[in-house]
């Protein structure tokens, strides 16, 4: 099973105090980029993998959706996100991604946002999900890149010239990493991009989309420490179809 | 016109001593992988893109390709590979990969090893890929990886524990870089992975595996000095269908 940091006391607690927590979608700045890799919302049946205070699973039924499934493996997500709507066309049901079964050829769009990095057996993922997909259905995601998760010690160096730098090492050793973020001994399952689009390849996805998340001129005028973002990828937008 | 530094005297005296101008394909570590990726050979109608010294075209024929036209723009390496052989189903001819024309639906695989990172306009290039090669041809090829490019100054520096590390900076800054690698002022255009990937779906091409080279346990015993493209990918290998 997967690690279930969520539901450690302190790890919850501080990511409860994250912008992206208390904004909901706002607050992500990924967000418009990966809104604009979904299709036309309108009466498509959804499943939201990871979907923790059920911020996405909410904004699809606004934006359409004709039900939404919300899945997460921490009972403390799935309280809040039931305590967020009464939508009856909303529903959330614990699980774990790890092992996940889905009826198949049932979802028009399966949604996960930043959640497939702590899983280990991916590959057995993208084929649940591949299945549970009608065919033109689509899988659309975001996930730590590869270039932030790889790193031993992950964090920014300066260089002489006083400009920020991100020491990249260990890129190729694939397999877990243990960081401090929230809260100690968090797991992330560190393999390569290439690996990632390939095991989507191999279960049958086509590739649509890539997007190596950046800020805007925009983001960068609204939130100004978005600008170390410019300087590596942190996080990795996908869409692929079935 | 792209640079054509390969016709540089200090650059091209320089790129002859390398390890892969004297051995071949022998002599590049991720040849293997490359190799693996190409369909089986025999009857195929192949175009070279960027053949340098020609080993490929040569190999392609010997792999039982039924003819490989290979197209450079530096009449050196032209004239090396044009005395490499005298197989007259294995022809050279001068070409500019930035403006390039190529008669419609004629090749089954086009490849291109190490060349596409000096190509600004990689859109335009790939339109023409596409329309050259015949329903399911394959393009499959070789690039800089854009970690590998896109720093300021690219090269190693060393943790406080005498680590290796890659310091990575400008990711999301696309646009010329300018190295000096065997001469001065060479330069290459550096693109994110999603952008490259895009511009290929963009252009028709549906991904068909993505190889971000790093060494074997085998390709280390051989040859130890590759223990540091662990640590940051250096070359990106890709095969798209039409």
């Amino acid at each position: 099973m997967t690690q279930n940091i969520y539901d450690d006391p302190r790890f919850f607690e501080n990511y409860s105090r994250l912008v992206r927590s208390q904004q909901g979608l706002a607050g992500a700045p990924e967000w418009p980029a990966l809104r604009a890799m979904l299709p036309a919302m309108v009466g498509l049946t959804v499943v939201d993998l990871g979907c923790g205070y059920g911020w996405f699973s909410r904004w699809a039924r606004e934006a359409g959706a004709a039900s939404v499934l919300g899945l997460d493996v921490s009972e403390k997500m799935l309280e809040r996100a039931r305590a967020g709507s009464n939508d009856p066309a909303l529903s959330y049901a614990r699980a774990d991604l790890e092992q996940i079964d889905l009826p198949a050829a049932t979802f028009d769009l399966a949604y996960s946002s930043l959640a497939f990095h702590y899983i280990d057996n991916l590959r057995a993922l993208f084929a649940t999900v591949h299945r549970a997909l009608v065919p033109g259905g689509r899988l659309v995601f975001s996930i730590e890149h590869p270039v932030f998760m790889a790193p031993r010690q992950p964090g920014w160096s300066v260089d002489a010239q006083g400009r920020r730098q991100w020491p990249l090492d260990s890129y190729q050793r694939e397999g877990p990493r243990v960081t401090n973020w929230l809260a100690d001994g968090v797991v992330k399952q560190h393999r390569t991009l290439g690996t990632l689009l390939n095991a989507l390849i191999d279960a049958g996805f086509t590739i649509a989309h890539v997007d190596e998340w950046g800020p805007s001129d925009a983001d960068l005028a609204a939130r100004p420490e978005l600008a170390e973002e410019i300087e590596r990828p942190m996080m990795l937008l996908v869409s692929a179809t079935r």
